[in-house]
């Protein structure tokens, strides 16, 4: 049965799954969500995820939200990107709430702030104050990639796919892969992963490009 | 064997795990991090968690970080406040990553920028922003308590102990109980559980209160 993500090109979140979905690979499709117009926010996508948010997945009868809830569901389903022992399945959480909380959510508003929202909303402090939340959380990965090939034993796990994903996107937001050095060559590592694509080659995005 | 939290009392993150060991009960110590004075900057700490954060968990040979991690450590070990089925353990797992992505994450830092970040350094742009983000996410919240007593399932989970962490601490910032009936009400339902103890009670302070 085809696998549905609700998803959109410019979603980082919906970039950490279908990234999954396609490494994997397994049969999915992605369903545009109209976020930048709102539709995130009407009643019939809340009905689907009271969050708001997205992605979502809708295998079946099962309908789940949150990026590493779904991560975490995929590796049940299919053996992949879950790591090896309890301990790598400890740190890929560890790895996916800390994206969560200092990288990925510091970087989309970030990303969000500097390209989508109209000139005349944007708030130099605020941008300031995230560009140097997103820079502290780029250092400590930088650091950890400095030591290891990937975050977690050795290959590729959730871990990495959550923490990639604002990555790979091409607007300015004061990330340039060539000041940090060890997450770029973990970037192009990624890329050459078989099978690997480009977020807005798998979702559709809200803005033209 | 005695359990040891390095922990800080106006980390929520902190509490998140504190309360889940005192409403256990096990046996457990808290270790002060000097958190203000940049301890968890330190050499010595990064040693401890290389992302620089509270809290970290010691028991035995075992040290885990993340509250998200230790507090599903802690449900493995008593079989509390993980949930009953597949389904619950995954709602929990959403609702973590939602807190630590959209309520605590940003309540945290609103809180310190209000409060104890000296006033010629504060933004009141950035703290514009910041309640606005906590007001989105208290307002999910308060949606979905409108609806239930606790977050997952019918008694209190880590959803609801992640969750809450932030919003029993007394510093001004822009949350009133009052304002938010269902959250209030949740929060006095969490009050009441046996052995409940407020942050400040379970762990040494770093400002004086």
């Amino acid at each position: 049965m085809t696998v549905k993500l609700h998803c959109f090109g410019e979603s980082g979140h919906s970039y950490k799954v279908a990234l999954a979905l396609e490494l994997g690979p397994l049969d999915w499709q992605p369903i545009f969500v109209d976020f930048f117009n709102g539709e995130a926010r009407s009643e019939a996508y809340r009905d689907l995820n009271s969050m708001g948010e997205a992605p979502v997945l809708v295998d079946g009868d099962l309908t789940l939200t949150q990026s590493g809830v779904i991560q975490a569901y995929l590796s049940e389903k299919t053996g992949l990107f879950g790591g090896d022992t309890q301990q790598e399945a400890r740190d890929i959480l560890r790895w996916t709430l800390w994206d969560n909380h200092k990288l990925s959510s510091q970087i989309g508003v970030l990303r969000f702030m500097t390209n989508f929202l109209p000139a005349e909303k944007r708030s130099a402090e605020v941008i300031g104050f995230l560009t140097g939340r997103a820079k502290s959380a780029l250092a400590i990965l930088e650091s950890e990639l400095t030591q290891r090939d990937w975050l977690v034993g050795r290959s590729v796990t959730n871990a990495d796919l959550t923490c990639c994903s604002y990555l790979f996107y091409p607007e300015e937001y004061g990330f340039t892969r060539q000041d940090w050095p060890a997450i770029d060559a973990w970037l192009a590592r990624i890329e050459a992963l078989p099978g690997w694509k480009h977020p807005c080659e798998l979702m559709q995005r809200g803005f033209a490009a």
